[in-house]
């Protein structure tokens, strides 16, 4: 039985609780969203390390990392003390992306060490897998492509994505409408280039009710990909993007229907005016579903500074609706991230996802920032680096730029506008 | 004659030229935006190595950065090379705030190697001086703040942050009202400080026209401060920061009568939900006057990161209507910025800028992102680097990341989307 199951048949789970816990609400809360749809708790019977998390309304906005090995960076090692760093930084998920060598192998042994819900993409291990076996991607057959989802999860993969959504008649509307970017979706461009190939409709589409039985099975949560997601802010909001969401809103019914879990992911490259009317659609055709959205980048002309391009349109995404960021690090567009990356992407979505909290008045969200600010006021370099987002950095940086320990800080030192005020109208006391 | 009187008389000189040429428009726009008030183009008479912009409606948003001495660090070849940084990472202004020794000698040297508008805070080095004169800042007295003022004038400062707003009945709000944050402007600070001391009115309000009289003679822009900008989320939009907004409209109609080009600095720390309603209230109350603001920072929790929560706070006003953001460096809540601090803080804000200008849909601002999302799908690296908004940075990640200097980058490698879906639909060709 899913947490969905349970929680549509009046049961509080020990997941629930956990996640109430999390958020500081009343467990029922959590049930109620599971019943709505409105909300997930990934939660895999296999995942035995796993402290559970809800994502979606009336819960903080999440934040997810990916890590993962890849051809050029094969070392499982380097990817589980990315791990770690994700955790550190204050990650509520990571997907395991792995397309190197020991696909299984890296992603057992994240799962043995993460807390956090684990996601993947199944075909990106049946791709390489596929080229491996028979020397070319293309002759991945339908079988073990599935072969491979059931292996994840019964691993005890928390959420797997899915392009479910591009069908023959999405790719019909894609060859009518020119993009620019046309797909950037690794797993949605697969698909395509596979439907293509062997003139075949998508077995994840196709094979629907087989993906829902497996992912009821372990109570996996689905995260229908967007595999027609922008690429480039001309390719925003466009027919293809759309096209596929419409089918993503029913697959999302099928999905509840089963019992299953389900959330829906979205762009991707939005310009900033666009980013709110694609979270209104998304919650209109999807029926309330979390949404789970990749960035999005709010410009195309910064690689070096994703995680900012990134930041500015998660907030505003977050804002208007969204529960889940999937973060994007300093390195995308270039290569694949490092630990430092992998941290300053974590940091930036983190922003994103609190600075939204607080904009839709999210209980608890905005007396974090009260506290901070009363040590500021009151100079208290303790409790300020207590209180940061990310208290190592924060520490480090102070450390490096006041030699002298001093009470004010070097840029404005003995022109400190707090002291000359709390001087001048006698408050200093009042906030210590 | 300032550029405003000029304008005035139909005049189009060769700075409204200039800045013409910088946005790709015809001069008399700018022309027509001098009139109107809602543009102008900081450009003392004696800054002669100056290349002259515009700021304000109808140009692209344009960004300040920070430097200075402190009495920390008082190393005015460390500024000199931070002004090198500034230029080289393309931001349109740069504001020298120093306080340490040697105030004057360092303006000077700055002024004669800044092709980019400068602008100074007098009342920072008023203060700085009195401090040595007298041994206590507080016995400055309002003569020695206007001789300041008009020796930065007379050196060539094309804009100068005066707190005029700042009057007792201002103050009197703000002891009524309670604040967690009080003032954290550093004028606004000494000036509230000062003139409590005293018991006297605040003499940049006092002696305005005194004031505009010094401006017009040089073509010196008034950036009128905002000395109670909030400096925490809690004390955003409060009846201190409207009360002295208030009155900065009506010093902004003086200035205009006398000649004098004049902007309105604003916050500060902001929700993200009251970033819109901060910028429509000043162009209200300021009828159009470009407005420049500090970030705005959307949570109070991360120092270490603050070029990213202005960033997103920065693109949100500026896409509601905002002109000029100050940039915020990664070091701001902790200490001075080094000049990596100051690359970063500035290309944080030159994002949020393009991104807004993109969603305001000011001409040839997207045209940036299309040229880079051809040269991607195209996977063509030199052409992406070309393009980006940082290039040096850009191609060094991109060397760093991929040794082998392959055509895919390393986060997908052989998995390339582009690649994969280029060849099921023909569509490379196209591109390239």
């Amino acid at each position: 039985m899913t947490q969905l199951i349970k929680a549509r048949e009046g049961i509080i789970t020990q997941e629930m609780i956990a996640a109430a816990k999390k958020e500081n609400v009343e467990p029922e809360l959590i049930r109620q969203g599971l019943v709505d749809g409105t909300l997930v708790v990934p939660a895999n019977v296999n995942h035995k390390s796993l402290e559970p998390c809800a994502i979606g309304k009336g819960t903080k906005t999440k934040v997810n990392a990916n890590i993962g090995t890849s051809t050029d960076f094969p070392d499982p090692e380097a990817e589980l003390e990315k791990l770690r760093q994700v955790v550190d930084a204050g990650a509520d998920a990571v997907m395991d992306l792995s397309t190197g060598p020991n696909i299984t192998d890296t992603r057992r042994r994240m799962l043995g060490a993460s807390p956090l819900p684990v996601g993947t993409v199944p075909v990106y291990q049946a791709t390489a897998e596929a080229n491996v076996r028979y020397g070319a991607m293309m002759k991945l057959t339908a079988d073990d492509l599935f072969d491979v989802v059931e292996e994840q999860c019964k691993d005890g993969v928390d959420f797997i994505t899915v392009h479910c959504g591009i069908t023959r008649q999405v790719i019909d509307v894609l060859k009518k409408r020119r993009r620019v970017a046309d797909i950037v979706s690794r797993g949605g461009a697969f698909l395509t280039g596979w439907m293509l190939h062997h003139d075949r409709e998508n077995p994840l589409y196709e094979r629907y009710d087989e993906l829902l039985e497996i992912a009821a099975r372990y109570d996996v949560t689905l995260s229908l990909g967007d595999g027609l997601r922008p690429g480039c802010l001309a390719d925003a909001t466009d027919g293809p993007q759309i096209q596929e969401l419409l089918v993503l809103g029913e697959l999302v019914e099928r999905a509840w229907e089963k019992g299953v879990q389900v959330m829906v992911e979205g762009p991707g490259h939005v310009p900033l005016d666009q980013v709110r009317s694609n979270v209104d659609l998304q919650k209109s055709l999807c029926k309330g579903a979390p949404f789970y959205v990749l960035g999005p980048l709010v410009t195309d002309v910064a690689p070096g500074y994703d995680h900012i391009t990134s930041a500015i349109g998660g907030a505003l995404a977050a804002w208007a609706g969204a529960d889940f960021l999937c973060y994007v690090t300093p390195a995308e567009h270039l290569g694949l991230p490092d630990a430092k990356d992998v941290r300053d992407g974590i940091m930036a979505s983190r922003i994103a996802a609190h600075a939204a909290d607080i904009a839709k008045g999210l209980p608890g969200a905005a007396e974090w920032d009260l506290s901070m600010a009363k040590a500021r006021k009151a100079l208290d370099w303790e409790k300020q680096i207590e209180l940061s987002i990310d208290p190592g950095h924060a520490a480090a940086v102070r450390k490096k730029k006041n030699p002298e320990h001093r009470e004010e800080c070097s840029m404005c030192g003995e022109f400190c506008a707090m002291k000359v005020v709390a001087e001048a109208l006698g408050t200093e006391a009042e906030c210590c």
